[in-house]
């Protein structure tokens, strides 16, 4: 039995939205120290990982990926203070989320078939 | 400034899951009274909600949905009591999830500009 998933998104700018995806992202940023690395290890494109930073960057009061000028693609890219802020909240809520329906998702999944 | 989205999917039979989709079929079955009813009002084929209900049926210990025989697309459709209970548990998952992520919730959106 895999485990329950759960996909919160915070809604900014229209019909975009802070989710698993942007948070995955910038922790990638966080691990590769760019913007090009991070994503290539999500099989993402370049410039879709760009138009994701530059969207979170431009929606929030500070910005949560500093970029290096110079070199291919930009040079080197850096998550801020207020980016590693970002994370560190969006995933206390996933670990909220999941304490909270822990014991009536068990109760549930024990309706299931067994597997 | 939009609502929060949280999306719980409880896994089963491999890549399938009881998401949100699933959970707006049956309360459309039980609103509608027939699964193509249901599927219309969703803007889904019949052949696809009736897939759906299928595989919550063969997943779950006791069907979902109880559908009469009898005329074209198998007459009406009635969520059984074990259904009507899924439904109840999933949605207080949903309110358990966001109470818990409500006051953190509110402290990321702070950080976000005003539109």
């Amino acid at each position: 039995m895999s485990a329950i998933k759960l996909n919160i998104r915070i809604p900014f700018n229209g019909d975009t939205a802070l989710g698993p995806g942007k948070v995955d992202l910038l922790e990638a940023i966080v691990t590769t120290g760019s913007i090009s690395a991070a994503a290539k290890s999500m099989h993402m494109s370049y410039k879709r990982a760009w138009d994701l930073v530059n969207m979170m960057n431009i929606s929030f009061k500070q910005p949560l990926v500093i970029t290096a000028t110079g070199g291919k693609h930009g040079g080197g890219a850096q998550v801020s203070d207020f980016g590693l802020n970002v994370i560190q909240i969006y995933r206390q809520m996933e670990r909220q989320a999941l304490e909270a329906i822990d014991t009536t998702s068990i109760k549930l999944m024990s309706e299931l078939k067994q597997e």
